[in-house]
């Protein structure tokens, strides 16, 4: 089903194929192979995946979009779309062979428009997160998808990897926050249906599979999301206890008493906090005794501060009063907030600076949470012994970031060897609890055999017809996803 | 694309195709077409639709469901696939050919799993609505879907509309309320993605395709539906205003104060007050003196009833303070508010006392309300003078049902003659508007046509590009939709 690029083309046919990209959108848009401003677009930030590419495009608009696909289609080019380049699972970086077009659109920047009736605006996809959630603040609104990498990741990137974060308890994913979609599909047409609607069934809804397909089914070149009301308080505890069991009693507690109000229900192991306090300045323990657990979780009131800060103290007194809690601290001012939001905001820097880690991004259903932590924290280090495994992440969602350091003494090439044995067993556990191998980062590069081995036959033969029906001839992002 | 279903199939054939589907799941599940019990599947309610069948075939299992659909890939059986026959688009009624086999998934009512720590349920697609509700509330949680047939929809149909409903505002439509679903494709394929992850990016998202489809792309048989916290008071308000543009104001408001905890904003003019205290028993005007439009809310409190309406109060006093309001009276106990929302609940029967009506279920962006109400009134009165147009519904999600009462003197089939030329001119303002011309209620048979007409072709070719990929012999619910 897949053309391969140009390789039946001749060098000069090539040349002139790449000159015509170079025209279409002017050379002041475009890198070449042999500038070094190309670094930044093949390289992801980890160095764990390298790329190479004749062009990098960098398109002003919509329509110049469209006119590149159309080229790429006459000329049998593959696009790989580009966002922020922020990714963790390869998606957005060209293969090796140089034939790979880079379509980046960091260019296309704009927020079109706003409608505060509705509660949307609408942006194009190169707009960096951070730039929407301060224009959303800026209009007394709140746009609730946040990150670690939200001051450099793109919306386009966050659409295309339907990405998750720290709020997704309260405001769902990606998904969950688009109202509406302007896209150019593989015949370069554009086809726009931005919209604030919040009902509307007229037809398919095509762009909920553009949505998290990592720019694989078509190009997502703008989108029409919600604003929320702005949060008025917000208060955070810092919690002690002794096991992921009681972690998770207390969160069915506190949902059931708060609602949406929970906005942030984080766990990470002692490991974590150690990391923490020994490589980020200015970290400092909350608690005088060590515990095995901790949780870090927000109420968020549309009132006031002191209203956050009253439920949130009720609550942490009901865990106390069942048993739950060892010692919980709570932020008296947003400085404190920030501080203990740090111990859990800087994990994978911190954990960066331990050496080599192998990283799994995956969730289970929530009531298998505990007994999933100790099934792959025995699994890793029969595999690997002295390994640490450090699971941490958005307990709330049944998200856990299972990353593992290396031992403190062996050489991290020798441990990152084992990264495929252990991701397969780590996966196959997931798999049997029926839980994602996939959470919240996507499939891109990195998991592609793995999600075939996850999925059973019929399952991956619909994906494979729903990308022939988008992309017949595979210029978009080939060799990912499917 | 469509293979046209029997038709080159000879007479006796035809009877030994129609025997091995009954071989399949007994006869005790069939309903042959002698049998007046075919009846209730082959009218819709309101009596818009009629069809004909040789076999409605009642399934016991989704294991019987994917030998139905092998059999009828086998024997190219086109099947209409049923739920609660409470549609109102004719996407659940066959044609009259005869050949069209009626596949109702009524015996599919097992709730099968519930997750209390997941907060989600999984339910085959054949389970009455009202007993999901039922189940959720004994178990102290609460499934928010809620509308006027919920006592005998499915919730097979509640996904395969994307159903709305009264609770959209704070909860979603049934898209956001689902997180898995099993379903069986064209070939007859079981595919088993129940599941009750928040977060889950493994491939492409093809359920959110299922889910608004209507029964053309392939059969849901089951789903794991998220459950919410139980609410422990509500409170609403009936209140008395000069226009939409205040009501939308008002909305506005009472949105930012109140975010998640605003659950319902219906709006509905002084027509409609008055069908009410016409036509049914134990309705009384809240107020002294009439006004032009009615709004209704419920503030929704996971804390407690005085909560609830205590920030009702509130908020209605800033609409006063803000000279939004004329009146407003409040519920003081749940029979109160009962007797309010019948108010609302029971227009559409009013209205059908009222003689022949044409409807219109549309929605548009919300700063387009009021000028949509007054050129879609004008556009109706111009076309039929003396007609009587009575828009109401769920103003916070923009979708109004712009439904038509015939004029006084006219008979009821001279009226309804006028159908085609009020949609089309009905539509054409919606889709200037940018709305939809089907916000929750679906295409069915009904919109077909004027689906085409509001898409652009590039939309539409994606469309038929979908329905081929996911149905290539076009056995599903030939002719709607697409």
């Amino acid at each position: 089903m897949r053309v391969s690029g140009s390789q039946n083309m001749t060098k000069s046919n090539k040349t002139a194929s790449y000159q015509a990209f170079i025209d279409l959108i002017g050379a002041q848009n475009v890198i070449q192979d042999d500038d070094p401003a190309q670094k930044p677009f093949l390289e992801e930030w980890r160095g764990l995946y390298h790329g190479r590419t004749p062009l990098v495009l960098l398109p002003q608009s919509t329509e110049q979009v469209a006119a590149i696909v159309r080229l790429a289609q006459e000329t049998s080019t593959p696009l790989v779309t580009q966002g922020g380049n922020t990714g963790l699972v390869g998606g957005q970086i060209p293969d090796e062979d140089n034939r790979q077009i880079v379509l980046s659109l960091k260019k296309m920047n704009r927020i079109r428009t706003f409608d505060p009736v509705s509660a949307s605006l609408t942006a194009e996809a190169g707009v960096i997160l951070q730039h929407v959630q301060d224009y959303a603040l800026k209009h007394n609104l709140f746009f609730p998808l946040s990150m670690a990498s939200e001051g450099s990741c793109t919306l386009g990137g966050n659409l295309a990897t339907n990405a998750g974060g720290i709020n997704v308890l309260a405001y769902g994913n990606m998904r969950d926050l688009t109202l509406g979609l302007e896209c150019v599909t593989a015949s370069g047409e554009i086809i726009s249906a931005l919209s604030p609607l919040r009902k509307d069934n007229a037809g398919y809804d095509w762009k909920q599979l553009l949505i998290g397909s990592e720019g694989t089914l078509g190009i997502i070149t703008a989108a029409t999301v919600k604003l929320f009301p702005r949060p008025k308080g917000q208060a955070t505890a810092f919690i002690a206890l002794d096991s992921p069991a009681k972690a998770l009693a207390l969160f069915t507690l506190m949902r059931r008493r708060a609602g949406f109000s929970l906005t942030s229900f984080e766990i990470m192991p002692r490991f974590g906090l150690d990391l923490i306090l020994t490589h980020i300045k200015g970290a400092r323990d909350p608690f005088k005794e060590p515990a095995p657990w901790y949780v870090l979780c927000d109420i968020t009131s549309l009132e006031d501060q002191d209203r956050a800060q009253t439920q949130l103290q009720s609550l942490i007194q009901e865990g106390w009063d069942n048993a739950l809690i060892n010692n919980a601290v709570f932020s008296q001012s947003e400085e404190q907030r920030q501080a203990l939001w740090l111990l859990r905001e800087r994990l994978s820097e911190a954990q960066k600076l331990e050496g080599g880690s192998i990283k799994h991004d995956i969730s289970v259903p929530l009531n298998t949470i505990p007994d999933f932590l100790h099934k792959a924290d025995q699994l890793a280090r029969a595999l690997v012994p002295g390994c640490r495994p450090l699971p941490f992440g958005h307990m709330g969602d049944g998200n856990i970031h299972f990353n593992v350091s290396q031992p403190v003494s062996m050489a991290k090439e020798d441990f990152l060897q084992f990264w495929e044995p252990m991701t397969e067993s780590i996966h196959a556990l997931v798999t049997e609890l029926q839980g994602s191998i996939a959470a919240e980062h996507g499939i891109g590069r990195m998991k592609r055999s793995a999600l075939a081995l996850a999925k059973n036959d019929a399952e991956m033969a619909l994906m494979r017809r729903i990308k022939a029906a988008f992309d017949p001839n595979g210029i978009f992002n080939p060799h990912k996803i499917v």
